[in-house]
């Protein structure tokens, strides 16, 4: 049963678990003891923050365990923010970090940075959102959701040359290797390295300033409170090490999978998008979108044919958001599908993939009624025309979720002649997203949205 | 080799050991995903808190998994005071409370309430304390380094009837029972009870205001930000389950032994102080200080013995001061050793314990030259007499660390008349809490202290 989403969770590396149960039995302890069975723990935390420092590329007394990456960052903006308080209060960060970063913003006067198409910031346009009172920079070393590599180098250059320190979220790519350049913070996740949960790391370069904002603990360098979490921590380490003895040959292998995917997708399902930079990726990882398809039904019949893989379809989220990393690229979000391989993923997995694929997709759009696939347009429908069909339509789409909205849209294009104006009233959030990504891809003139009596109301144009 | 210390960190349970091994093939994905890995992780999840909330008294959507019980008790109290902030910034807890929550109230307005010699709250001191504007109080359900039990039925009622919430730090007795009483907020750490670290847990009663005051998060009802801990926290809640079915049983069994170590040390050695309830107090866990004696010696000599046993005192901690603990019982903290016995301690563990231990103090007694057993003082030494001892004495202890000072008191004592005035100058913070312990125990008149030019002059009347 292929699992296909170690972006969210990669499933225990064989290292990490003999680790784990042989530290079970070595490391429960408490490291700050002096008897036998605490020096024994220290010993192995040492010997894990060692191995750990190694590769993320920084001294060991450079680095805390955290119980979570997403606690690590919170530390690490909260710590760095407060370190240069004197500064100023403003934030810079791209528009596609984790939400574990724009949560811990939020009390902070920030600027997001926009990416392009591919989810890529560019690196001139973060240096110049740097400022005078700017405390903290932030920018993740590969996004979680489509894969897109980030230039941290060049915005560690131009942070380092403004003075400011730059926070770099490396949970994606640290089983790939250390994250270059001058940064000053950095945090991970071990459970996305094939570690167990409960382990994240926190980087904090000498000469950067840190002051943490929990309250004080003697562990962990006052930066991360509470008892350590020990076993899982020596596994973290051990997996760590293991992931990077084979991340060379694995993302050879893993990234050739993922170009198939990439090229082989829009040509066995009509109406998808490939997403995400076709290069400057994460080797495992590739994000696609398909038209008139609602994300949890896709995944659905996914996960009954065997294959688990994570959607940011707004129908997938709590709140009924697209993903804001999707928003931020401005491409379509529904039926969106992420598929991140495990290291072992093999040919046959994908194959197999790529042949159920357009089945579901296919049995999804029919269920939703979607227009016929690849149907760009047409003439005026024959009921149209012979009601001598007016330039203008409105298509009320209230109270209508993702993609029904899109789905409409597709289907009455036709029944108004080019140059006719379509309506969209939608208050689904999504329509804001797909209704735009809908015209580029369908070769239609978005014209834009204004707020109606109830909802928004998008405007179209037939231009083919 | 026996573990004498429980109260930092029990040994894992077996029953712990095999639901981690089990859940980490079962619980390793995100139990937020719906695929079948997800789901699979979320019934794990979902026992394991409905397990663990029958075991604390609450119901489960009352209760949440956080990193530790240190992070339990931090969100506890910024959660529960932000959620009362228009009632007012107070906080009262007891004087003895573990330093997580005493460092988490530090940006509070707040009152210690005292204790006794005992180491216990007057419920009724504690009732007087609340305030119109308090917006939290703190008790623990036992004390940490000495055992005692605290009054927390008859607090929680009391605070209940003043419109205050309690916040229960159980996490000392939560593997012997629930805690009664009408408390709104409760916090405890696996590792405590034989679970793996890196799980704590908190319960917050309907009712209670409660504002997380950490970056917003989905996960845990927003009071635990980061991914689940799950194969800890899966084996947290089946060693709660466990611990709890011998607890009745293991309680009898534990306190015998305890009682014998409180009769028996100070039989077997010298001029030793048993601190802590006599009766109400944990079954399993027993302090006594020992005159003259360094406590970080003292723990080396008995680790070399082969046993693993705590310490409150100076010399064990990095700031080199007393145990806050001891300091606020007002007793005596050099030469301090904490046993705490794990489930299953054996007789035999406990006889070659009490066989060990006059040697080991012995040993160190005789090393620090320390004043003969159970010496009083005596009548003047024949050089003092022969010299025609002034009535007043200076001992210089100044840059001597515990337990010099006292040792040099006591060696001096004899070489003033009674009635004759003794000034100890010290900077040790040992002294301070030690000096006034050593006068009650000797049944000397401890006059006060002031300051000295360099350090504190401490002032003894020789009364016997």
């Amino acid at each position: 049963m292929p699992y296909f989403d170690t972006a969210s969770a990669a499933p225990l590396h064989p290292v990490a678990r003999q680790a784990l149960i042989a530290a079970l039995d070595e490391g429960w302890a408490d490291p700050a003891r002096l008897y036998r069975e605490g020096r024994r723990a220290r010993l192995l935390l040492d010997a894990a923050r060692e191995a750990a420092a190694a590769a993320v590329g920084c001294r060991p007394d450079e680095l805390v365990f955290t119980p979570s990456g997403t606690r690590a960052l919170h530390a690490a903006v909260a710590g760095a923010a407060a370190g240069r308080h004197r500064t100023g209060r403003h934030l810079v960060h791209s528009a596609v970090e984790h939400s574990a970063v724009l949560h811990a913003a939020e009390p902070f006067d920030t600027t997001a940075v926009g990416v392009d198409r591919a989810g890529r910031v560019d690196a001139g346009e973060f240096a110049a959102a740097l400022r005078t009172d700017t405390a903290l920079a932030c920018l993740q070393s590969a996004n979680h959701e489509v894969g897109t590599v980030q230039p941290v180098a060049e915005v560690a250059d131009a942070c380092r040359a403004a003075g400011v320190p730059l926070l770099v979220d490396a949970a994606q790519s640290l089983a790939w290797g250390p994250v270059p350049g001058a940064w000053s913070l950095l945090a991970g996740s071990a459970h996305k390295w094939g570690g167990p949960p409960g382990v994240g790391l926190l980087a904090v370069r000498k000469g950067t300033r840190f002051a943490p904002q929990e309250p004080a603990d003697d562990r962990e360098s006052g930066r991360a409170p509470g008892f350590e979490n020990l076993p899982a921590i020596v596994a973290a380490a051990a997996s760590l090490r293991a992931v990077r003895a084979e991340a060379a040959a694995e993302a050879v292998r893993l990234s050739a999978l993922v170009d198939r995917i990439r090229t082989r997708v829009p040509q066995l399902v009509p109406d998808v998008e490939v997403v995400g930079h076709d290069r400057l990726r994460l080797p495992h990882l590739v994000t696609f979108s398909c038209l008139y398809v609602d994300g949890e039904a896709l995944l659905t019949g996914l996960d009954r044919a065997g294959f688990s893989v994570s959607s940011g379809s707004s129908c997938t989220s709590s709140t009924l958001t697209p993903s804001h990393v999707l928003k931020a690229m401005g491409v379509l979000s529904e039926g969106n599908v992420r598929v991140s391989l495990p290291a072992g993923t093999g040919e046959e997995e994908v194959t197999r993939f790529l042949a159920v694929l357009p089945e579901v997709v296919a049995e999804v759009r029919g269920r939703l009624g979607a227009p016929p696939a690849g149907r760009t347009s047409g003439p005026a429908s024959a009921a149209a025309s012979a009601a001598g069909a007016s330039a203008d339509l409105v298509v009320d789409s209230l109270g209508k979720r993702c993609p029904i909205p899109v789905i409409e849209l597709a289907k009455v294009i036709g029944d108004v002649p080019v140059g006719g104006l379509i309506t969209v009233l939608s208050d689904d959030e999504a329509a804001r997203l797909d209704i735009p990504a809908w015209c580029a891809m369908r070769d239609q003139d978005y014209i834009g949205e204004h707020p109606a009596t109830r909802g928004t109301a998008y405007q179209i144009r037939r231009r083919t």
